[in-house]
């Protein structure tokens, strides 16, 4: 059997128990490494689980998949994913490889940013379509996040915007000499997804056009959600590019039209002028 | 300390290491058991936690709230919730109630059913608001779902539709005369939602309405997401209309633009003509 297993969000011991059972009857376990990551690293979990796991990176992932699934038809095989195993396409392709080499498959969910952003008091079936936000380059700087949360805000949804990781990324020097040198891992912050999205609202005022988001608009900044550490801050997008909520991982949302528990659900998280942009509307609801 | 825990979607060990060892350590312990269910009941749970659950359900966590809290300032005391914990109004409702009498609060996140459908292979991403479909009555038969739908397929995103539960309901009558007689518990199936999708569609036909959903498009049933006997079935509304999906709870998905790869999964829960409705657009995606 090949297992695909959710992590979860915080330390070693978010794993379901009926996980961790499975890691330890299973003969490989690789830990999935760059799409996500966990407050704690593989040696900790390795010493929890009590044996090797074995780290699989985008290349290996990618490249070697018939290597991670190999003899998953005679003895079982777990793939541990941080969040939810389903929330990137590359373990889509895992399961159809296993599928086609006649392999069962076994998924065990656990909570994913996706629905533990609800822990900041935005009710979930108000939020429209997930975005990314990349870091930009000197000469990338690609808006089309901005379009996505103003589509959402148009129809008063909130946007949980996932911000950028880049691990094991090579230097274009290094990339183009075929040195296989690695740049250090980098996270966005939620100050540095707050600067970028200001620099857009910038460029569009430019063009004058009529800004979906102004320095005013509510946001909610939160960090490490699900660990002993979490932080989540709710206030203006001038706010969030300001604040510094430590170490990874980071998301931000931009809010929608927001109900009154919902307001009061983020006052918890806000200092007392955090939320003055939010305005009443006729039916008794907030926007900002 | 004011524990919320989330048990994830299947059975007793689906909870997480760290929300089963808080559960021990707890003075008291309830069981929330309105908004959703497991696939094994109370009694299944205090087995396995090896100790007496309380039941809330919707009368007492909106009426007894302050009985539930009671005592948190100075011993732990744990609130279960099937899925992951902020998926319903009420629980933000508990948070707000415990901070503003001191109590501490503490979230332990498990997965919901809004990342664990991602089982079926669309892409989590790729999804616009979710919508409940509730159960009609002869006079009562709401249509908004379908024209969330509409505007998340205008957009080319997929829709998750979550099924109405009806749990410890009064008739009309018992309601009137004040006696606490409640109905059996009744879960919508996917054939039942797909029935009054179709009817919907059928209203706007003979409203001369362009329609945004036809008996071909493709949609995907679910049961019993993250259980041992989890059913997915992929096909046109037609076919989610006959289908079978067996014990509570259903959900079902109306998709929007397909991605290949989205595709290539669907089909591993689809029969060969389950997919024809499926027409490429110029861009190599798929619509139906």
């Amino acid at each position: 059997m090949f297992y695909l297993i959710g992590l979860g969000l915080g330390d070693a011991k978010d794993i379901t128990v009926k996980g961790l059972e499975v890691i330890k009857q299973c003969s490989r376990v690789y830990l999935e490494a760059y799409t996500s990551i966990l407050t704690v690293g593989k040696d900790a979990l390795e010493k929890y689980y009590g044996r090797e796991l074995i780290l699989a990176d985008r290349d290996m992932v990618e490249q070697e998949a018939d290597e991670i699934l190999k003899g998953a038809d005679v003895s079982d095989v777990a793939f541990l994913v941080v969040g939810d195993p389903f929330g990137a396409t590359t373990h889509s392709d895992l399961v159809l490889r296993a599928v086609n080499a006649g392999i069962k498959y076994r998924v065990i969910h656990n909570a994913s940013i996706l629905n533990a952003v609800g822990c900041c008091g935005l009710q979930l079936y108000n939020f429209g379509e997930t975005v990314s936000i990349v870091f930009w380059t000197d000469s990338w700087k690609p808006e089309s996040f901005y379009d996505k949360i103003k589509k959402n805000r148009d129809m008063g949804m909130h946007t949980l915007c996932l911000l950028d990781i880049k691990v094991k990324e090579q230097s274009m020097e290094n990339l183009m000499r075929g040195r296989k040198v690695y740049e250090p891992p980098r996270f966005m912050s939620v100050a540095q997804a707050a600067e970028q999205l200001l620099e857009v609202v910038q460029n569009r005022r430019e063009r004058a056009e009529e800004p979906a988001i102004t320095e005013n608009t509510v946001c909610v900044g939160l960090a490490r959600v699900g660990a002993d550490d979490q932080a989540v801050r709710a206030g203006s997008l001038h706010e969030m590019a300001a604040c510094d909520l430590g170490a990874p991982l980071h998301s931000m949302i931009i809010t929608g039209r927001l109900h009154p528990l919902e307001v009061d659900m983020l006052k918890l998280f806000s200092s007392p002028e955090g939320l003055s942009g939010l305005k009443m509307t006729d039916s008794s609801t907030y926007v900002s």
